[in-house]
């Protein structure tokens, strides 16, 4: 464990994101935002502060900002209302806290904070975590809060190609999410980071699909899947196709591969994500830290919002392959 | 992988279960009903049925039972509500389902496993979970069916003790489970077995914490905590402090230490249970099969409701250490 270094690396979500579909302003606007969300978490780092403040404080910036599907601009479900998921995880305790589902929570990744530090559970769902969240002193809004037009707009392209795939399918239609269809509109947020002393974590926060149906919850708020951090190995933050995240336990694979295999931090992510994934088709993508500062962005699609800053003044933000 | 053989390994919950708080009565019919559960799935593997088949068979046997914290007898929520939990996965495919907080589903593990075969999701919740499980033809039925005199008795006496440690622990009061108070309460179900094709099978269902709030979610619903299964390694399913069975992803934790560090399915879950859990003082129990018809009930709790039978005609239940 190397101290008295810095590491944060996050992400915006990873998906079909193909620079011909892009205008230069709001490639500008994303890479922007994502740099302001490295320099926020960098200024609690560089001055002693703690790695779960860090990476609370970097998705803050996202989960405000209408560009990414998680807090304000987060999708839209197929009733029409936003329902988050976020969790957190501490390396050096092994201490966690989710909230999901929650529509109410202006930010669900501090809700999901409190939900560590102040109960004694890990996993708070729906109107239950909201009243927590509040007697815990979170913001709640009104649910038009996290309204945006984009976000409207792209519920009612899903629920249009749900008619046509209906039409195709017949009576056998299945419950599903517009993933298929709507890989580019995927936003989900994260970071990791590693502190100067030595301590890691990991958070993740998200508005979940499109058009989702039945309070359907995909790995971000679950430990192990969408988020991991102990000291011991590494701190991951997944993004993409959640139930593969899920099924496969991806943030505390990335963890099992390096202490019970010895790989290193890169090796054990590219075996999760671009060949066990891979195999499977489910489209992933990860950042994550090592105990002694080595990061990686992992991502088997097209493309990946993402961005590192660390103590040897690197700061990169990136979306393409 | 062994075909032709079939082990069938379940339990109704690990806790402080003390014979000295038990009446031969009440020994005798938690001992009945495992068997019943048993031979029912039994029935299942013997006529060649899935590992799938079995384990849902199993679990719906002691869900219907007013004896286990599953479906009908589940714990009271703070609200003097039920919200249950269920989860299942097909080591076969990988494919898992799972609901989460349902109140009017009668057999929540019979959800889980609609979710998995007919939807795109891994994980339901709530009312939306509900609504799919009655598209689905899952019976619904009103919330009363799942009450029980003594359940509810426990609620009132949770809450009491409740009151009691907020005068002792002044204004500072955490949200908080009973499960220091009420640990015999526990009884969580849970199954996992192999068929004779050589698949392997995991599910779990429980009513959760009694006195629970704020829509908590343990580790039941959630793959790779409280249930995992992989042809290539081991179909696992936890009971216990969910809180600490999420945190360490434990499900899938003896699955991994099996594939990458090729420890043995009983050396893989002693590590896990009494060595790494117990040094967190985290009270759990799991049930596990590999894919050779090894299989192991490890425990660090005084005591878990649990039985297994096999092709070899063993047939057996046991309580206590």
């Amino acid at each position: 464990m190397k101290k008295n270094i810095f590491v944060l690396v996050i992400h915006g979500g990873s998906g079909t994101i193909l620079k011909e579909n892009m205008t230069p302003e709001k490639e500008a606007s994303y890479l922007s935002t994502l740099e302001r969300s490295l320099l926020t978490g960098k200024k609690i780092l560089e001055s002693g502060g703690s790695a779960v403040d860090a990476v609370e404080a970097a998705i803050l910036v996202m989960e405000d900002s209408p560009l990414f599907n998680a807090g304000k601009g987060s999708v839209f479900t197929n009733d029409g209302k936003n329902e988050m998921d976020a969790s957190i995880m501490d390396g050096k305790t092994l201490n966690a806290g989710a909230v999901s589902g929650v529509g109410k929570i202006k930010n669900p990744i501090s809700a999901a904070l409190k939900v560590m530090t102040n109960s004694e559970h890990v996993m708070l769902s729906g109107e239950g975590a909201e009243k927590f969240a509040e007697l815990q002193g979170c913001a709640l809004v009104d649910p038009s809060y996290f309204y945006t037009a984009d976000r409207f707009e792209q519920l009612q392209m899903a629920k249009q190609s749900d008619e046509v795939m209906l039409d195709h399918s017949g009576a056998n239609k299945k419950a599903h999410g517009n993933f298929e269809n709507g890989g580019n509109k995927l936003g989900t947020v994260g970071a990791v980071a590693l502190d100067i002393h030595g301590n890691l974590a990991a958070a993740t926060s998200t508005g979940g699909m499109t058009n989702k149906r039945f309070g359907r919850i995909g790995d971000t708020p679950i430990i192990g899947a969408g988020t991991y951090a102990n000291n011991k190995t590494c701190a991951v933050s997944c993004t993409g196709h959640g139930e593969y995240i899920l099924r496969n336990a991806v943030a505390y694979d990335v963890s099992a591969l390096m202490e019970y295999k010895n790989l290193s931090l890169r090796d054990a992510a590219e075996l999760v994500v671009n060949d066990k994934l891979m195999k499977q088709n489910g489209e992933v993508g990860l950042v994550a830290v090592d105990a002694n500062g080595n990061y990686t962005m992992a991502f088997n699609t097209p493309g990946m919002y993402r961005g590192i800053a660390d103590s040897q003044g690197e700061l990169k933000t990136e979306i393409y392959t």
